[in-house]
């Protein structure tokens, strides 16, 4: 069944918000068997989400759409909708009390606004929204499924889940399945040129994309069919073969992060871990203090932005830093041990480079890091040159310094 | 002038992939004068691309695409495009030595896969691509431009702003132009009351948003026009009334962060900066080093996850944590003081807190969080209760205590 989602708001269309509800709504309908075939960000006023509708309306059956009903939009938008499904309004008490305890939880007195809230369409399911004062909005028109939902992610993200099993009811037997694979270290063309081979050899029903992000490659495998387990069993196969092909480039699939992989090994050993950030600046650690439970396998890190940092709290000596540079081999592999001792941890990871875009040399052009992990077993260190932006430097950084420590866990650096 | 967005791949409608792009190129748009009506998603093939290029053709004439192109996309994408544009094809010198020369930069050999990426559409201007192989490709047809970029977002942000001379040489005189309003600390239902009355008195010209994300709401003003001038001066007054209205709430303007404005703020006063973490998990060390030239006044961050660490590096003592537990105003004073005091810092932020899911009590229940700020006139330390979930209660809890060391170097705390 094919489904379409439609994001309204003014904010979209300036560049102001980046749309996030849209992938989380995709994923969700994907999971549930639905087939997106369009999304579309369009303008806060009624003409322009009527045409939406419209489009949305000749090409698929059930529309999911975002914004464009919240405590401080447009009354006109509101009125264009009601007019769309032929709505009268009616006051609905249990969303009244709903707001109402929402808001003195917070400590926030109930306003006119908030009032306002709970008069809703009379010919549509509501759907709760547990974390904010608007409903979600379920109409049927024509055979065709309608989800008003509001605009801010979380809220969004409360409705859709409550709708769930609505549209579910909705799918027939057609399933799609998708299985991601996750890779580190090898650029895309050069990735593309070690698996043409597998790709090409493909089966009808199992379609590859390639999604790059910094330092990373994503290598989707979809596959159709009317029955899940023969999608499933095909998507493995290939799996099993592509993992042959490049086994040290692969570190997990589907919702994996390197940080939640490596969390998992840590915790599987019982280990502790502890970072020694300069150019990375604390983004190793909020990465791996992101997966819920990581207190119990990482101590903390010192983000040793200034060279006093890394003396006074890391034990580097000042010497070593006028002889070698704080970017250096030697300056990054003494914070790794000391980051090691001082937290009393089993592994490590130390950055230490140029982010850019000021403090390039000759020598040491922005973009170059030393990475360091210590171990049980030892210390390992490696140099490398990412490129001219500061943002995706920090980035390729962190996540090449997780895969280093996974690798050292393995045993394979 | 009406302009659209398409944005082409599989991998935006499973959800795999948030659409950064759209949000950029609809800023350079609106910078330049144009006016974004619709942006839509669509599959990596040729019908649905070709539909997205028709329905838009009809709505505007400035239609900017991305994706589609690259080197791993489908043949047969190619293939509709220069169908639609009636184009032949042809080798480009130009384009292949940059591919030569991008990859050996790298350390990487030419393939195949490269050589064909410099045949380019006969009839189409070639937009420089300095980051990547797939150059961009500017059609002219029936008085309207198509813009095919890479869908790699850096590679992306190069062609669009070497295509932006093209952009504007097609944009007549009519002008919008927006202001954006930052606040912190109060939620988007009493910000909409205490400023209702000034938002009823709004010239008709200008109209105004609310944009809430975790811990922020930014109001923008659109103001339309024939002249720059009297919009920018229409803006600007309205401005200088709400900033009377709700004085302690605002931080910045525009395209400023929390993370911007309190780095300013410490250059301008000679000052450095240091963190303690434990809930936030080294996210506002990562936020303020996000700042080219934050090495300038920020000396490093604790990342204190475990007590361990509170203790070895910031010599909180152990008495003191068993006694009101690690989660109290006395420890995140302590941590504040000893990140201070360790980093030879003037301003040190410190935090600790209960980020969930796991970990909450009846007195301390998830989202509680103790921030402390740590200055040359004394230590602030205030104590907030967020929500249930992990990623927003770090994320507000970052801005709050941003905001907390702002005030504080205003002498507003």
């Amino acid at each position: 069944m094919k489904a379409e989602i439609i994001t309204i708001g003014d904010e979209l269309l300036i560049g102001q918000v980046i749309d996030t509800n849209s992938a989380h709504i995709a994923q969700q309908l994907n999971d549930a068997g639905l087939d997106v075939v369009h999304i579309a960000s369009v303008a806060d006023n009624g003409s322009d989400i009527v045409s939406a509708l419209d489009a949305a309306t000749a090409r698929a059956s059930a529309i999911l759409i975002t914004g464009g009903l919240g405590p401080t939009n447009d009354d006109r938008t509101k009125q264009s909708i009601l007019e769309y499904f032929h709505s009268g309004t009616r006051f609905d008490e249990g969303v009244f009390q709903h707001i109402t305890e929402l808001l003195s939880g917070r400590g926030v007195a109930v306003n006119e606004r908030n009032r306002e809230q709970a008069i809703v369409p009379d010919n549509c399911t509501l759907i709760p929204n547990p974390l904010g004062t608007a409903p979600g909005l379920w109409f049927e028109k024509n055979n065709t499924s309608y989800l008003f939902m509001p605009g801010v992610p979380f809220e969004m993200k409360a409705v859709l889940s409550n709708a769930m099993p609505l549209l579910r009811k909705s799918v027939s037997g057609f399933a799609i399945r998708h299985k991601t694979i996750l890779t580190q270290g090898l650029p895309e063309s050069m990735l593309a040129k070690k698996i043409e081979d597998w790709e090409a050899a493909l089966p009808g029903n199992l379609s590859l994309a390639y999604l790059p992000s910094p330092g990373l490659v994503r290598l989707r495998l979809t596959g159709r069919g009317t029955l899940d387990n023969d999608i499933n069993e095909a998507i493995n196969q290939q799996v099993i073969k592509l993992k042959k092909l490049i086994p040290e480039y692969i570190f997990g699939y589907d919702q994996d992060t390197l940080e939640s992989v490596v969390g998992d090994m840590l915790r599987d050993k019982g280990a502790w871990l502890a970072t020694a950030e300069s150019c990375t600046g604390g983004t190793i650690a909020s990465m791996i203090t992101s997966v819920p439970g990581s207190s119990a396998y990482f101590r903390g890190s010192v983000v040793a932005y200034a060279n006093l940092a890394k003396m006074n709290l890391l034990h580097v000596s000042e010497a070593l830093i006028g002889q070698h540079g704080a970017v250096s081999r030697e300056v990054v592999e003494a914070m790794a041990a000391g980051a090691r001792e001082m937290l009393h941890a089993d592994y490590s990871i130390a950055t230490s480079g140029i982010a850019g875009p000021d403090g390039g040399t000759d020598d040491k052009p922005v973009g170059t890091v030393w990475i360091a992990i210590a171990s049980p077993t030892g210390i390992y260190s490696a140099m490398h040159r990412f490129g001219d932006d500061r943002e995706r430097n920090i980035r390729r950084a962190s996540v090449t310094a997780l895969n280093m420590l996974r690798k050292a866990m393995l045993g394979s650096l």
